[in-house]
């Protein structure tokens, strides 16, 4: 559907309005946990993911037939400080190759049974330089934002969504810095494979960023500091939430993206888990400020929804588990 | 087949005469790896996890089409003790469960596009309560692990070995203090959910069966202190190496079992990975003895092959974009 805001004002409205996991299907969902052929507790973590799945899907025994990954793609205006290992171009490259299916995240969608889009926004027009002022302006902001929000299929039943944008871990460790502090160097990491003097590159172009963007808040630091990709998938998480689907989140850029809408509305990322924790030694250090602990740990660094599609298998299991076992009853299981 | 042996010295021939991983494919692989399309290393573990795949199939792209999960159980004289939350009868019921498709097993191994078998060994004979001697006589052990060999299918690509027996976690934790050391303590957990007295309890029965086996090494250990269905995954994971089908490992009896094999054999379990970690906080002690990192660690603590199923998406998936993904030559996508 068309997306209903114009302004960064409608899209917070349409955050506020949101709505929330169904307490009566995750007590349902939990008492049936309860009764399955297992020891209590046995599947550890799967129980809890079944369970927080059937609280956003309101029903007691949901299944996830419909999988969607969406990756969007962008060009960044700071990569002219020279950020990353790669030329601007790859952008434009890597959409070809997805779009053609050789690339990593074709492969992991397919071996998780998802459907892919794949959307380039803008990309002969990258985001200006933040480190001379705001990324993208106002209206710049909320179309990418509505990109998002159509992206999402309306009978998905679980979103991943990932970016593809040279430069885009800048982006997200200037975004990291200005939502939670600390110093630049907390925040990069040698990205896709930046050497010292690129990750020093890195940490003077974050500050620089901060100074010429000081005193923003929210959405606005995605705005100032982000680019068209992190903004669309803002827009497709919010979309989600909207249609009470939950999400897997990726690594540290996605995760980045996704803290700004939870800076803008505290819980607008309850219905999302981590997928993974990523190499980027950053992205750990965002999911504890975002109060999430990562389902996967394989030393992922790449992006493009590759760690959030490799986890839809692990809570695909968790779901298949919890809806298709057998209650003590059921099999006639002694119960402990 | 037929297993070759009828004893354990016919048994640890066979494990000498083992094939190796291929080197000639090891580097092919890794020689492929280095030209997809995503910067050196970003896939992380699956980009090692493939390489090594590729080099026991003998083959620089593989595929993953016919996983097999097999689940061994049987049943423990030692349960007399009372080192289990829950009856004998258990170990039987489960079965049942199994082969009418309502545990968390047969719901993993269709998430994973994995045949599911069952093999019950002998459960109206349990082993020999091994406080009092050994768990089984040598005829006992070597019929155990000809079962595991015969259950592999042929044509299997990956194999997943579980079990299930009231009473393992005990035999699993003096099989590792036999062949590692250290306390009792070190080595028993809560398994499906003793109390405090239970844990001291199952400390004491491995004291005493310790001392009621003492002198013992590699597969003696797993003749005296454990079980059918433990001597069974052994039998089943020599069989995929005389095949160079790799092996995802389970939990904690799965891998004291499989421990036993490396101790007989060094370099016996080169064809393993370990699936997870399990909340049995012994398993990752004795993944520490066996140098295998754990690819999933989601606190799981149910047996079964349930930890191994899970992880066979993962490793599908590595797969997946090593044999799947473009070369940045295909691609046209400048390489950095």
């Amino acid at each position: 559907m068309s997306a209903p805001f114009s302004t960064l004002d409608e899209f917070r409205e349409s955050l506020a309005n949101a709505p929330g996991a169904d307490p009566v299907s995750l007590d349902a969902a939990a008492a049936r946990n309860g009764q399955l052929t297992k020891p209590p507790g046995a599947l550890g973590r799967l129980e809890e993911m079944a369970i927080w799945y059937a609280g956003w899907r309101g029903t007691a025994r949901p299944e996830i037939a419909a999988p969607q990954v969406i990756v969007f793609a962008g060009n960044h205006g700071v990569t002219a400080q020279g950020v990353s290992a790669f030329p601007a171009e790859v952008t434009a490259q890597m959409v070809l190759n997805f779009q053609h299916g050789g690339a990593a995240i074709n492969q992991l969608s397919r071996a998780a049974g998802a459907k892919l889009s794949v959307h380039a926004l803008d990309l002969d027009r990258p985001t200006a330089d933040f480190t001379q002022g705001p990324a993208m302006s106002e209206a710049e902001v909320v179309a990418a934002l509505a990109t998002g929000w159509e992206a999402v299929a309306e009978n998905t039943d679980l979103l991943v969504v990932g970016e593809m944008g040279i430069g885009n871990t800048t982006a997200a460790a200037a975004i990291a810095a200005a939502l939670y502090g600390g110093a630049a160097e907390d925040w990069v990491g040698r990205g896709t494979g930046v050497d010292d003097a690129g990750l020093a590159t890195k940490a003077r172009v974050v500050r620089e960023g901060l100074g010429a963007n000081a005193g923003r808040e929210g959405l606005e630091v995605l705005r100032c500091l982000g680019g068209r990709e992190l903004a669309a998938m803002v827009g497709a998480i919010a979309r989600a939430r909207s249609l009470s689907v939950p999400v897997i989140l990726d690594g540290f850029i996605c995760c980045a993206a996704a803290a700004t809408l939870e800076a803008a509305q505290a819980g607008a990322l309850d219905h999302a888990l981590a997928g993974h924790a990523s190499a980027e030694a950053a992205h750990l250090r965002l999911l504890e400020k975002l109060g999430k602990e990562a389902m996967l740990a394989l030393g992922l660094r790449l992006g493009e929804a590759s760690g959030g599609a490799l986890a839809i298998n692990i809570l695909k299991s968790a779901i298949a588990c919890h809806s298709g076992m057998a209650t003590f009853a059921e099999a006639g299981v002694a119960d402990g």
